[in-house]
């Protein structure tokens, strides 16, 4: 079985979610399964000294068109939420708890999280969305709650996006295919070709 | 007859090099000229507060990997010049001024100018080496050689990268389809659909 492709992400980066809704079909036709790791966009670009782009002038207004072509490009639906970039702590260490447990239930719950941003709009900074998605998803919400007032669920995230850091990420979508990096969803051609061909 | 295509770039730009190689083949596919615009990163960064890529941390290293990759991923022959990025007030003001008296001739001398730095590694930045490849590709050296020292051609390209910004304009490549803007070498499969279809 080859190395798994591993994927990480913001849940409130738009590329992240064009990303998220087909690395795993590129995966499987290639044999692959695909791990993944939310990080936070906000800590990675204080070391990197970048900004959202719908901060940046002159680049805002393009971005924002350029995330709803980009989306009907690759058939993705997508509403540029009212309220971004949001805070993405709570869903982002909801997700590794879950992980911990069943990690088909973080990937449903991951799923469900960039969704209710991207499509319904809702607000996924706000841990009672969490909690409501995770339970939708089968999570144990009680016990969701409890492990996100706990210092250990905080601490594993600020590890992952160190480890993520120390590794190069600089900012997301960014998936790694055995040693290969590919930065943003429209490297997913890349990503595709490299599959195929073992490298070029 | 449609409108042209509008290609803006910065001769020193690795994206804007591999975009030059593929434009024209693409409008030509669906009836369409395209207008090459040239203009100053330098320029335009100091409005935007954007950094060259290789410049950045972290995405530095990256991005080498990235331009190297995506010219194989496109077909195109690529080296990271070592002097990089470089100064290209010469060869674009180079451009407008041939331009003026014969497009083809513009063309071939811009095509001649990517090549040398990404292919021969040539110092394009050196104004010796412009009128040299100006000269290779038809143009009076010594008539070029004299309009460079002129106020003229330095305001024609001061007035080409205002009117740039002046469009929103941020960085290069940058293709405008009608209204339409694309940023990066990764959009020409999004630039192609649109052609296509007439928007999307």
């Amino acid at each position: 079985m080859p190395n798994p492709i591993e994927f990480y992400f913001d849940f409130s980066s738009p590329y992240s979610y064009l990303a998220s809704e087909k690395i795993d079909a590129i995966a499987a036709k290639h044999g692959r399964k695909v791990k993944w790791k939310p990080l936070l966009l906000g800590v990675v670009f204080k070391t990197t000294g970048a900004a959202p782009l719908t901060q940046v002038p002159l680049k805002g207004d393009y971005s924002r068109r350029d995330f709803a072509r980009s989306a009907r490009y690759l058939g993705v639906p997508f509403n540029l939420p009212e309220k971004f970039p949001v805070a993405t702590q709570a869903a982002a260490r909801s997700y590794y708890w879950l992980h911990d447990q069943d990690c088909d239930l973080a990937r449903r719950f991951a799923h469900a999280v960039f969704r209710a941003y991207y499509v319904d709009g809702r607000d996924i900074s706000d841990p009672a969305t969490v909690l409501e998605l995770a339970a939708a998803a089968g999570a144990d919400r009680a016990a969701l709650a409890a492990a996100l007032e706990t210092p250990e669920i905080k601490d594993r995230l600020k590890r992952e996006i160190e480890a993520a850091m120390a590794r190069g990420i600089f900012g997301a979508p960014y998936v790694i295919v055995d040693d290969e990096p590919f930065w943003g969803a429209d490297r997913l051609p890349q990503i595709e070709m490299w599959l195929e061909s073992g490298g070029f």
